[in-house]
């Protein structure tokens, strides 16, 4: 039960660490909510194809107990922070965060929706901020408390 | 000459501030940078209409002067980091970031183009981060330096 945000990389550094804190304090009084560290495998170019596939063994190891899997990748669905806030009407949810190069095809067929928050690229330490808040803020809209405007 | 970054609110709070001093020192080693603060005109829905209006208002005065004008808007054209980073040819840049509600149509009759960054929608605060992550990232990859994958 709760939230998992399976992560590949490494954990957050001291810049992005205030923001994180207080995002996970903050959804933690609504729900269960933990961050799991996915080693990466490198990101030089030359890697790339078996990095992807390593990186992506690790998460389905991961996620094969979780029903409910959101894959987060720049080319998925679309969506406004309401649909979005629609989610968590699932008390069990694992939010993937993919490497430097992405995921491979299974992890794409075992996620229930594969949705992107923006067609930019951002550093994986930024984008964890950006989804907690995210999450944050869809169970403020889900309990129709005053955040969203 | 350099970038303006006009937002309408008030100046970066504790949390924002580490992230959003490291990026504004790392795009200044490429051009100069200002982040100005535009007064918000309250946040209550019955003072919407006059709030985006006043707001709109002190958005002109400051982009007179300004040729290059973005605005950035939930609803603009969604474009990736590499088109973002073609931006960058020009050296005279001034994005705007509107108010709660957005800007009315004089602004955005103003902007020479009006971008999207995401359909969802984030605090203020953290979207002048990801603004200036991803104008860091447009002048890493405008310049072919390592950074972008």
């Amino acid at each position: 039960m709760g939230i998992t945000i399976l992560t590949v990389g490494k954990k957050n550094s001291s810049e992005y660490s205030d923001m994180i804190d207080e995002y996970m304090k903050r959804i933690s009084s609504f729900i269960s909510i933990r961050m799991k560290f996915i080693k990466d495998s490198g990101n030089l170019k030359e890697d790339r194809e078996s990095a992807v596939k390593q990186e992506s063994e690790r998460i389905l190891k991961e996620v094969c107990k979780e029903k409910f899997v959101i894959l987060l990748d720049r080319k998925g669905e679309s969506i406004d922070s309401e649909r979005f806030s629609d989610l968590f009407n699932n008390n069990n949810i694992c939010f993937v965060i993919g490497g430097i190069y992405g995921v491979d095809e299974r992890v794409k067929k075992r996620a229930s929706r594969i949705i992107s928050f923006s067609r930019m690229t951002f550093p994986h330490k930024l984008f964890r901020v950006i989804l907690l808040e995210q999450i944050y803020r869809g169970y403020m809209i889900h309990k129709n408390m005053r955040y969203h405007k």
